[in-house]
């Protein structure tokens, strides 16, 4: 691996690479007619399947089953004969990790002991192919792209389907995203005490569904602004990526997993959906299709 | 008026402006025993009657008043018909805002028109009895306060009742508090086409109400931080310092409403509350009361 004084060292030579380097340059040199300044210079990411690994299962899924069969929890069994079932007749990652967190939930957390809780599971939790933390299964390219885009003025946030509190306890680590930063699904929330104190309990009532067109609202409800950079992976990330085309000088990414051998070979669209397809979108929209098994010379962070 | 580079000049020297410099000297003091780092130096404010004037009537409702005239809106006749009937029956500031949102979203409004709205009425819009701009009509001691915490690597939150929209237009310029950091109510959102474009549109439901323990959760939801210092002036506030309080070390300001001469005379609480009263909550819990009258020796930014 050659001094990461290249700009995107672990990218290789071609189109995408370009592309990112030449977008860059458009909105950063003053004078040029696509200049941007700082303040809307947005770069808007998916987590899953976009930043790090989400494949046999998503990590977050794996989070909730691991917690499921802790003693805490074994002990309400009604909830877990419930949670049995779904396992059973688990179909769609997306809907499963909604049941799964809503059964969580019951438990009464406070955000403070949830956020204490993934912290506490993804200093151990292993992926079982790769044997390694999941905070390692980043993709070593991707995090090169948050610093060169962080080193020109951009600012990165993270939108994902998933839940913001399963990724705010270590994405300034990981990513060098603050938590403030961090757009996601959400539960609704209650104020109550907790030894006296004043915590916020988590409730077991779906709140916001960060997903699609929710992806989009989401964003303009936290930031009020429109990114020029919004990068994908999924049917999840369609609207977030045509929003994003809607500026003048914009950089639309569909990172596609190509690459069965050094990480997982699959379609951007779950197999239960027939509607326009993700990779329709990218090529009419002249969206910057990522191969990964091209345009990557590394997948993860532990290639390192 | 003294020098700026004195500390908060617009504040009389007493309890409350030395509050602030101890607590400062505190959090921001290595080796301290209160010593906070940068990222967790979080300070919240309630924007109406805390940072600007909220009498006669709150600005936002000033504002829907005005649109609310304009032809566009009188075209629907029975919107105009049923807001005439509101503003007849008016009794409570907080209702009658949701009410008149509700009924100008009618009109299908982006959120980028909206705030171009809130732009344009903010420019111009006077005050009925000061007769300058309501940006005018911010605190001077709270701005010079706004800056004293920047300046000692606080990051500054507005919290309000009001919508994140109505402010974000124009907080940049006048907080220097930027679109990302700003909390408030909100109505729900969706993604829609104008002029072939995606455009979210706002829709006449609310859906999340920024006031009293609402402020909590929305600053839970937006940082899954808890602050360190937090200010406002009413019951709606209550929650939010209370919260804020529960830290080891935290700066908890009730601005009361005491100077009719220079300002308004008004109780935290609307007269139709009759339970534990917010100054009541401030004296058991030791929160620094700042009366305007006593404590500041300029009220108005258009003092300066």
């Amino acid at each position: 691996m050659k001094s990461t004084k290249e700009t995107l060292p672990s990218w290789h030579e071609g189109k995408a690479k370009q592309r990112i380097i030449e977008f860059v340059a458009q909105v950063t040199t003053p004078g040029s007619e696509f200049f941007v300044p700082e303040a809307e210079r947005i770069a808007t990411f998916d987590n899953d399947g976009t930043l790090w690994v989400e494949k046999p299962i998503l990590a977050q899924l794996a989070f909730y089953k691991r917690q499921l069969f802790d003693a805490d929890v074994l002990a309400n069994v009604n909830t877990f004969k419930r949670m049995l079932n779904w396992l059973k007749n688990a179909l769609f990652d997306v809907i499963d990790l909604f049941k799964m967190l809503l059964a969580y939930l019951h438990s009464g957390l406070t955000t403070d002991e949830y956020r204490a809780n993934v912290s506490q599971w993804i200093k151990q939790a292993k992926h079982p192919r790769f044997d390694c933390l999941y905070t390692e299964l980043t993709y070593l390219p991707m995090l090169e792209l948050l610093d060169y885009l962080s080193a020109h003025g951009f600012s990165n946030y993270i939108v994902s389907g998933g839940t913001a509190n399963f990724i705010r306890p270590w994405s300034e680590r990981i990513y060098k995203i603050s938590a403030d930063r961090i757009i996601g699904s959400s539960v609704k929330t209650r104020l109550a005490k907790r030894n006296g104190e004043l915590a916020v309990k988590l409730e077991p009532i779906p709140f916001f569904f960060d997903y699609r067109s929710g992806k989009v609202l989401g964003i303009e409800r936290a930031l009020a602004k429109r990114p020029i950079a919004a990068f994908g992976n999924s049917l999840g990330d369609v609207e977030m990526l045509r929003w994003a085309r809607t500026k003048t000088q914009s950089l639309c990414m569909l990172i596609h997993h190509t690459d069965e051998v050094r990480e997982y070979k699959y379609q951007p669209d779950p197999w239960y959906y027939f509607g326009k397809s993700t990779l329709k979108y990218a090529q009419e929209l002249k969206w910057q299709v990522v191969d990964m098994k091209k345009d990557w010379k590394h997948i993860f962070y532990s290639n390192k």
